[in-house]
């Protein structure tokens, strides 16, 4: 319970699901640009991988408890197009679809828009692996609760 | 308007005031970390900045529509003291204070909180200036939009 | 000159050329890793450019003569294959070979390397363009220069 | 050995000393900039890093060999002065100078320069620590690499 002078703070919001596709909200701030005024692309990165955690957060993995069970993930591929730029100030929402999980790889398609316009198109695989570096299947657990928000079979 | 098939995408939050302190929610994602497993100590200043740009956008002050007036903001001094380490998955708290202006001066007093704990304590001088670089004073209409939020004569 | 109480400052190098290839060497700092104890994916896009500008740089290209020519470059397109981690302290090349030119569009093969181990192979597409971000053709001179490290005619 | 067709790939420096000052050479990138066309102002503190760590690296000490011996360091408190900005494509140096040890606590003094102008003038205090976060007394092998280093009894 909070009292009146001390009021709850403020907290990250973790994103929202809308059907499969979860939807995180990232403002561009200053670091985020560069001197051409727009934002550096390795950034969109960054963006892509709070859109990847955040889905995660919100169907109950952590990263701090995955990396207490010595569970950690990598990126082995991405593929971007990169269509158009962000500004300072630009309200983001970054797009996360979980494809499938095969063996210790994770399928992920995800885009980054504003308004109406994409910005970035990225598909992305990542592994499952210890903190030591070796590939390691999701637990059951994971996957678990994983499944619901994976494409269901037939569909593509 | 929008129908149930096509919901309004989230809007990343420009934080809250409570009183003349600003707060901002910060979210720490892998990319704040380093393999020390805390964040690393540069990253807190852009947390600073996202709270100091955050309270401009919530009284009304965009960095896009300064720089469309030629006006932008240099940090000229910090004192930074570091008290505790931030790590993955962590919410933090920005508290920012614009204390007062003096000349082309901003005085900002910030603090990062995890709950009840400070991590860290920041002073900073900003200073408004033309996008060449040249010193110059706060429009009125800035002032205006600041000076609601300063701390009071005879306050310390 | 310098007298023997006030030697030359150490300059940064812009890397050397073996071949067609450019190599630039990066080191691994605190900053380029995360909580995993890698380093994180995101920040060997910065390295993958650092190698573009200094083999610009090497050739007689500088970002900042661009700039006033209303000159600039954007990424619209990455694949990347992430096949080893770099830890901290870890000394890497980037590897940079410019393929070819086609209207707008720069073709470039570049490789992460330590040692004989390659940690990152990457094929991006950048477009010059005007720095309000319109397609425009890179200039004869700019030609001129790259022209000699382009993929010979035939050669795959 | 390497044969003329492999020729040894280019090392990163690690800096020079002149006289107890160590000197890094850093070359501004696009990442280090921001829209305002200048380099963003957390920036230099990676750069106060990398410079704090090749000093190390200089004097025999590593940050992985430290890591094994679960010893790290933490900055608790930073003083900076921002004098001048830097931009894209620049040549600077980070001139740093170990001032002593106290304890657990090792002050620093560290410039950022482009050719005769100061850009930042920075203070910071680091303290050892273990990589669970605790302090603990640097090594009395570490201690032996430093004190040559260190600012002479009665010299301020």
């Amino acid at each position: 319970m909070t009292t009146p002078s001390e009021p709850t703070a403020p907290e990250p919001t973790a994103g929202v699901f809308c059907g499969r596709e979860h939807q995180l909200p990232v403002r561009i701030y200053y670091e985020d640009t560069d001197f051409t005024g727009i934002v550096y692309h390795a950034n969109y990165l960054r963006y892509l991988e709070r859109g990847r955690s955040d889905f995660f957060r919100a169907v109950g993995i952590s990263h701090s408890e995955l990396a207490q069970q010595d569970t950690g993930f990598a990126i082995i591929r991405m593929e971007l197009d990169f269509k158009r730029a962000a500004r300072i100030d630009d309200a983001l929402v970054v797009r996360t679809l979980y494809e499938r999980v095969e063996g210790v790889r994770l399928y992920v398609h995800q885009k980054i828009t504003r308004g109406d316009e994409v910005l970035l198109d990225a598909h992305a695989v990542a592994v499952c692996i210890s903190l030591s570096g070796r590939p390691r299947r999701p637990t059951p657990e994971m996957l678990a609760k994983l499944a619901p928000w994976l494409r269901p079979e037939g569909e593509t």
